[in-house]
Order: structure tokens, then C-alpha cells, then sequence
């Protein structure tokens, strides 16, 4: 017996109860990217834009984007999104946007923006938090029926509490979602702001058509590019990248009968051959229930395919933008004189398959002062925050950028006229927090990352190179030039003859000389120094 | 209607459901500290000594705890965990151990080290999925019955699975609790490692009693105080920590029928007359019923509550080591020459009362080379991972060292044979991430920080300046030392006298002009060079 004045056990379990996810959250608000006023008007936009180009994109629609944000009493905002997309269903609404926790990505193998089904809800959940106040969502799936409710979230329960529900007759058809909210937020026009994130946007995503309206400033960011890439697909686990525990509850659930099925159907990269090497390697019976493994047996088999050979996951899973999006993205926002972009080949880590791209767009009218511009971005989105975090922050300062033409002291990002862009495409992208704001350094995820790095800083150098080769010629023949005259007029004194063609003569042989040695550094520039 | 060959609303809502809240951690488990073998290992041992701490000081028990790590083949450990505690009751351990987000923490406003409801069956989580086995717990809360179980969780509905229940009766009376799980980890014995996690558990609860029976060594951590820190209270929320949203929702659920008492009721720092202000303030009658508030009154009546002054939140809900437990602690396990702790006066940010206080043992067997080595503590909580992003490290290595005589360079991390400490009391810790390893960066919390960390400094500079002086006369007593005798010499030669008593007076007057510099120098030290 306890004699101490302290609690007794009873008295600490008569205390605990369940945490309903919306309130963990709602507590833990930084985690979702609700730290502080600036940054939560940027994350609310950030959260619907991001649902609006998915659900367009999965049905194959061209995006239209209207974003508004206006003031509404000292750092309150009043934020608008309404897209042209497939819509929602009526009875769908509450519960994809009154729940945290509620969705579909989550369970796909396949690139998206969203993946936890915490977004729009977060969104929502920080607006009542903020000024008490319900979201108003409008939406029709295009068949003459258009929703509105009024939407606020039941913290203690996760669920979603309808303040007000109709059906808008107004003969219309349309399809898409409106949606609108009041916040507490910052708004800034600098680094980090709104506009500099749809600008990114735009970048990221030039199939898209997006309007904003800001407080203080109406932009327009027109298509560049009027086909949408291809719908990445959804593909099944690959065996090296499935734990043990996961293994166990797929065994339980699947629908096939025997192991050889269970591995065939359920996971990518089995065949038959492939099956019965595993099965042997564990020594299980192929023809067994997956349902009857028991714990030591699921062990053998989770242990053989491991150790059996098997080809990489599928990549259609992914839709990178491919370098002629990525240029013409940077092209469209940035007015340079070198641009440069590279796709990698298909990486996976921990099962999940990943691909890299970068580019470069350097000189023009980009500032020669300070470090380039960085432009990270997952699976089409823009990163605004915890760059000191990212795997993309880090494999860039890490990379020797002044054998590529820039300067860099030490292990930094480095300073020169240049955007550097940055995209992973993933299935599964390993974010640090909720927030999805920077990527964890796996290993394997860097060094792809330095891969891409390099071979866009290759191509700067030889651009970069051959430009200073050029600039060096072109004021060595200035030097020529300005003294020509005199050692023409010098040379006639000596031969008594007459200085003009001798001038000439000079002339032509300095140009024919220059230009040969100008042609050897940098093909592409010939034209401005011949 | 939608003509493209995509997904209809149709087809996006029948694929959308909830996501169990352990299968998003299951998924995203790097957020609960378990993204590779090694760290893993020590998250575990982590939360379940957590969590024995707490409920150990709950009960006003001094805690003995056991922690067992022992190899079960290649990247395999068996860890148990045992305690004196209170134990847990039977109907109540497979709620508190088999399900995420289930404590009573969370909604307290008390210092404590667990706070979320997903430590310890975060932990049961990860040995499931990395091992596919229960976790056995044992438990008694001294009344002659104890607990068998043998539990795992049902990932998809966040919900135990209990494996094997049972009650042993052996006729023994204790109290406590002991938990058993096998995980797939590594187990290192340097930085960052289990024993290394223990030593600054045992510094910074030396009242606690550690046994450590690891894979190769076995250390043991009796304690070297016998009474328990004061039990932080509970307190209310502060009016000026509250959000609007919180607000409405106190509204709704007080079980007061008045404004005004629900003011002085269910916050702390509302009198009578704070209260009678603010209804005033507000525009709204003191004796309405909360419940009947409308949305534009409680919007009034938040703003109201921000408006009036009134006295910081109460602090007895902190309990923070106090510099004699502080240095206690370190010089049980740090022989330096040196200790000097401060306990700051207690802070506010966001409503949340924090507390900071700071640490230093400087030189004598601590190691002259490379950076000093710091500790940072939450809640007696030591801080192993992400140090870089954690409001401690960057409040040190943006202290200046130099002034208080170590040596550093730039923005970074000191250099000399010093250990700092620093402890963050707080009944709700900032985390960035929910494995809790790393302090946001709130300004408050950084200049409280700073302010400690410069208090030791300028104790440290009066230690290392007298030092300095201290050693400067030494040396230069011993060179009048050595050439004393010629000296004597040469005056008797001189003066025709012994040199005997010449030596000797001359000796007298050294000593003495020597002590009198080194007195102004420092006062501690002149023992060791009079």
C-alpha cells in the first residue's frame, strides 16, 4: 500500500481520457504551420491552393485558381479561394473538411500534393480558434446543384459541426469549390509572403491559370503551357520497403487465398518465379492461407524478401515537370541569360520511389548582389519555411558551387546572379513536421539531390567559362582597336606608305584572330563578340 | 457537367475515410523520434522512464527505476523498464498504453514531463511494426493483486488488442509497474547514447535511483538527495494566454451561470473587481448567463479580457531544480574546480508561465580541448536530437563566450573544459516536432535564456579572471624565488652581513606583496598560492 499523501492509481486513472486529434492540434498548432500570424495567412492559402490543384489535376481539368485576401481590422484577413475543379459532393463536404485526419492520399501510393488529409481541416480549425468564426464552403460537381454550408470543427469530437446547410437553386451549372474563411493573420510582401509563394506556384505549375487579388495588389499568373502531365498512377508497396508490422496486418486483410497470390497481387515488382524464391528462402508452404502464417513464420517470410533480388518499384507513380516545364516556368518569371535544367532517373528510398530535378537560370537581369535565389519545391509545392532544414538547403550549401562559376565562402549557399530550383517528386515525401515545409536528410535523397546539382552547375560553368573567355577577348581587341590607328600611322612613316589600308590590313587581322579564339571558348556566344 | 475522362466528385468521395491517429504516426513515426535504429533505441527507454518519473513524483514516491537493454540478435534489443511507482489499475492499462492521444496530461496546466498521450504507446507502436510482437506489462498498485498483459494496438482504430490477460497471484504486496517490449534498434555507447541519456537523467532528478543493465556494462545511479522537489500545482489558464476560440468554447461548457463568475472561476488572476472591468469594457451584463453569448459579444468580451491589466499567471505550478539541486547534480558527475547555477524568476509566453535557469562546471578533469558540452533539459526531460534547431544551442552560440574567458568563434559553440546546463520548466514546452527534442525559438524564451547563460558567465569570468592573475603571481613568486638566494647573496657581499637573515627578510616581503595582489585578484583562491 501506498501511505505516501501523493495520488494513488486510482486517483491518476479516474484522470485520463482520450485527446481528440482536432485538439492535439489545435494545442499544437505550430505543427501544422500556425506559429505566428505572417505565417498562418501564407499556410491557410497554401493549404486550399494545394487542394484545388489536385482535385483539378485527378480529373484531368485545366486549373483556374482565384485567390483573394483582404483586410478586415488590424491583423485579420479575410481569405478567399475558389478553383474550377471537379467539385464535391454534397454530403462529402463536412466530412473532408470538418475532420482532421480525413482522406483519401493517405492511403495511395502515388505523387500528390496532400497527403494526410490535415490541410483544409487545419485551415478551418485555425480560423474558429482565431476569430470564432465558421468557414463558408460553396460547390457544385457540375450537375445544377450547387451546396453551401457553413462549417466550423467539434474540437472534443474531431467532427464537423454544420452551423448552416442549403442547396443554391440559381439555374447555374458549373463545376468547382469556393471557399472562405476569417483569420488572424500578417500579410508581407517580401520573402516569405503570399505573393511570393503563388509566384512560385505559377513556376511550379504553368498548366495552371491563377488570379490573386491581395490587399493591396491584383496579380495575374496566365498558363504557359496548356496540357496538364501525365496523372501519376497509384502503385502497390514494394516488398523492400514494407515493415514487418505493416506485413503482419496485410497478411490479415488481404483478399487472395494463398501466400504466392498474397505476394503476386499485393505488392509491386512479385511474380510467380519471384513468389516461389521467397517461399522457399522461408520455408513456407506457397499454397498456405496468408491468414494462418503465425507470428514466427510471417517473420521468415518478411526476412526472405528482403533477401531476394527484386527490380526497383515502378516510377509512373511520379510526374516530374521534366526540364522543358521546368524552363519554361523559370523563363516566364525570371528574365536571364542562361537557363538550364536536369531530370534525374528514379530513386527509392525506404521502398518509396523519388525522383529529383533542378535548374538554374543565371545572369540577365538577375541581381549580381547576394545569394542566389533557392527555390524548393515537393511535388509541385512551393516551400516557404525551414529551409535551415531542408535536405535541398543543405545539398546546395554543401555543394562546391565556385568550380561552377559562383563564389561561396565555406560551406554556404552561394552568392551570384542565379535561381536555383529544386524539386522531389515522391509517392511519400519524408517531411521533418506536418507542416510540410522541409524534407529529412536521407542520405539517399541527398546525394540524388547533388546529383542533379552538379550536373546543372556543370552546365553553368561551361556557359559561365565560355563567357569570361569571351569578355577578356572582347577587351583585348578594344585595347587593339583603340591603338590600331597609331601603329598604322607608324608603320606608314617607316615604309613611306599610306597609313589607311595599312589600318585596314590590322584591322582584319585582329577580327579573324579574335574570333578563332572566341569560337573556342563559347560556341554559343560568337555572336556577340565576332 | 465534367466531359474530361478523369475522376468525378463521385469517384473522389467514395475513396476518401479517416485516418486512425496511430496509423498516422505508424506512417510518420520519424515525428515520434523513431527515424532510424539507433535513435529509436533510446526514444523507447526515454518514454518509459518518462513516464515512471511522473508517476512516481504524482504519488510523492522517490523513484527507483530499473532499465534493462539487452541484444536479441542483429539489430534486435529487449528493453524493459521498471518502477516503484503507483502502478496502473487493471481496466486502465490498455487504455493508457494501447492507445495514441489518451492521457490526462494534455489538459493540464502543470510542469510534467509526458503531456501528449503518445510516449509510451508510441513506443509499444514502434515494437509492433518493427517486430510484429506484443509488449508485456506487469503491474501493481500494492493492494495484493497484479496485472498481465500482453498488448499490442490495433492500428486502424487506434484502439488495444489485448493478447493474453491475466491476474498473478503470488502473495507479494508492491507497487509499481514494469514494461517489456523487443524493437528492432542499435545500441551505441557514445554521444547521443542510452547511457549517456541516463547520466543526465540522473543529473537532473538526483533524487531519483537508476539501475542500468545494458548490453555490456551495467551502471548504477544511487541518488544523492532524499527528498522529492516540491509537486507543481495546477493552475487555470491566464486571460492572456486564452484564443477567442477557446474562449467560446468555455463559454459554451462552464458550469457557472454568470459572466462574472465564470471569469473568477475558471481562470486564474480574475477577482471580482478584474471581472467587473472587463463586463464593462465589454458591454455586457456581469450576471448573464455564459451560454448566451452570441459571437459578436464573446468577441467582445476576448478583447475586453486583453485589454485590462492583471498579475502574471501564478507560478507554483512550476518546479524547477533550484542551483543547489543543480549543482548537486553536476558535481556527482563532473569533478571540475569550478560550479556556479542560476534560477531565473519566472516568465510568461502565450499565457504559459516558463521558467529558465542555467547551469555551469568549469575545468578541473573536464577536458581542455573541443567544444563545451551542453546539456539541455525540459521538465527534467534530457534533450538528446536536434540540437541545432533548438532555442537552447542557438541562445548559447549566440551568447559572447569570449567576455566570460572561453574561447569561441563567430556564432558558434564554445571552446574550453566547461559543461553548461540549461533547464526549461514550463507547463507547456514549445516542442518543434512531437518527439520533444528541441525548444521553438519564442524571443521570450531565447532573452530568458540568454539572461541566465550571461548571470553564469560573469560568475564564471570572476572565477577564470582571478584565476588568471592567481597564476601570473605564482609564476612570477617562483622566479623570485629561484634568484632570491644570489640575490641575498650579492647584499651580504655588498653590505659585509650573513645572508642568511637578508634571505629570509626578503622572503617575508615577497610573500607578503605577492598575497596582497592576489587577494585583489581573488578571494577564493588565495589559499592555494599564499
Amino acid at each position: 500500500m501506498i501511505e505516501k499523501p501523493g495520488k494513488t492509481a486510482e486517483d491518476l486513472a479516474r484522470e485520463q481520457k482520450q485527446v481528440a486529434v482536432s485538439e492535439f492540434f489545435e494545442k499544437n498548432r505550430h505543427l501544422l504551420g500556425y506559429d505566428n500570424p505572417t505565417r498562418a495567412l501564407l499556410t491557410v492559402v497554401k493549404e486550399l491552393v494545394d487542394n484545388s490543384l489536385d482535385a483539378c489535376e485527378e480529373s484531368r481539368i485545366l486549373p483556374r485558381i482565384w485567390i483573394e485576401i483582404k483586410s478586415n481590422g488590424p491583423d485579420r484577413f479575410r481569405v478567399m479561394t475558389k478553383d474550377n475543379g471537379p467539385g464535391m459532393t454534397d454530403k462529402q463536404i463536412p466530412l473532408a473538411l470538418g475532420k482532421l485526419l480525413y482522406g483519401s492520399k493517405f492511403f495511395k501510393l502515388r505523387q500528390s500534393r496532400g497527403t494526410q488529409g490535415i490541410g483544409a481541416s487545419g485551415a478551418i480549425l485555425y480560423s474558429q480558434l482565431t476569430t470564432g468564426k465558421p468557414t463558408t464552403i460553396i460547390s457544385s460537381t457540375g450537375k445544377g446543384k450547387t451546396s453551401y454550408y457553413e462549417l466550423m470543427i467539434d474540437v472534443k469530437k474531431n467532427e464537423p459541426e454544420i452551423i448552416s446547410h442549403q442547396f443554391i437553386e440559381d439555374g447555374k451549372v458549373w463545376h468547382g469549390m469556393k471557399v472562405e474563411m476569417e483569420i488572424e493573420g500578417r500579410y508581407i510582401e517580401s520573402r516569405k509572403s503570399v505573393p511570393e509563394y503563388i509566384k512560385q506556384v505559377a513556376i511550379a505549375n504553368p498548366y495552371a491559370n491563377i488570379t490573386f487579388d491581395g490587399p493591396s495588389e491584383k496579380l495575374e499568373f496566365p498558363r504557359s503551357a496548356n496540357e496538364l502531365p501525365p496523372l501519376p498512377k497509384e502503385i502497390k508497396p514494394h516488398p523492400h520497403g514494407v515493415e514487418l508490422g505493416i506485413l503482419r496486418r496485410m497478411l490479415k486483410a488481404t483478399k487472395y487465398r494463398t501466400v504466392t497470390s498474397f505476394l503476386t497481387n499485393d505488392f509491386s515488382r512479385i511474380g510467380g518465379g519471384t513468389a516461389k524464391e521467397i517461399c522457399e528462402l522461408a520455408g513456407i508452404d506457397p499454397k498456405v492461407s496468408p491468414q494462418r502464417l503465425e507470428i514466427g513464420d510471417s517473420e521468415k517470410l518478411f526476412k526472405a524478401m528482403q533477401k531476394v533480388k527484386m527490380i526497383r518499384p515502378p516510377t509512373d507513380c511520379l510526374s516530374p515537370l521534366k526540364e522543358n516545364l521546368l524552363v519554361k516556368g523559370l523563363k516566364k518569371e525570371f528574365n536571364a541569360e542562361f537557363y538550364a535544367a536536369v531530370t534525374r532517373p528514379p530513386e527509392v528510398y525506404r521502398g518509396n520511389p523519388f525522383q529529383v530535378e533542378a535548374a538554374i537560370a543565371y545572369g540577365g537581369e538577375l541581381p549580381e548582389e547576394g545569394t542566389v535565389k533557392i527555390m524548393r519545391l515537393t511535388n509541385r509545392v512551393p516551400l516557404m519555411y525551414q529551409e535551415g532544414d531542408c535536405a535541398i538547403t543543405k545539398s546546395i550549401a554543401t555543394t562546391d558551387w565556385r568550380r561552377y562559376g559562383l563564389s561561396q565562402s565555406g560551406r554556404s549557399i552561394p552568392v551570384g546572379p542565379a535561381v536555383i530550383v529544386v524539386h522531389l517528386a515522391s509517392v511519400w515525401v519524408p517531411y521533418i513536421s506536418e507542416s510540410k515545409q522541409a524534407i529529412a536528410s536521407y542520405p539517399v535523397i541527398i546525394k540524388e539531390i547533388k546529383l542533379a546539382l552538379q550536373e546543372i552547375g556543370r552546365r553553368l560553368q561551361r556557359h559561365v567559362g565560355g563567357k569570361r573567355r569571351a569578355e577578356m577577348q572582347r577587351k583585348r581587341k578594344e585595347i587593339f582597336d583603340r591603338y590600331l590607328p597609331e601603329v598604322a600611322n607608324a608603320v606608314a612613316k617607316l615604309t613611306g606608305r599610306k597609313s589607311e589600308p595599312i589600318l585596314n590590313k590590322l584591322k582584319g587581322i585582329i577580327k579573324k584572330s579574335v574570333k578563332v579564339l572566341v569560337d573556342e571558348g563559347s560556341k554559343e556566344k560568337t555572336e556577340n563578340t565576332g
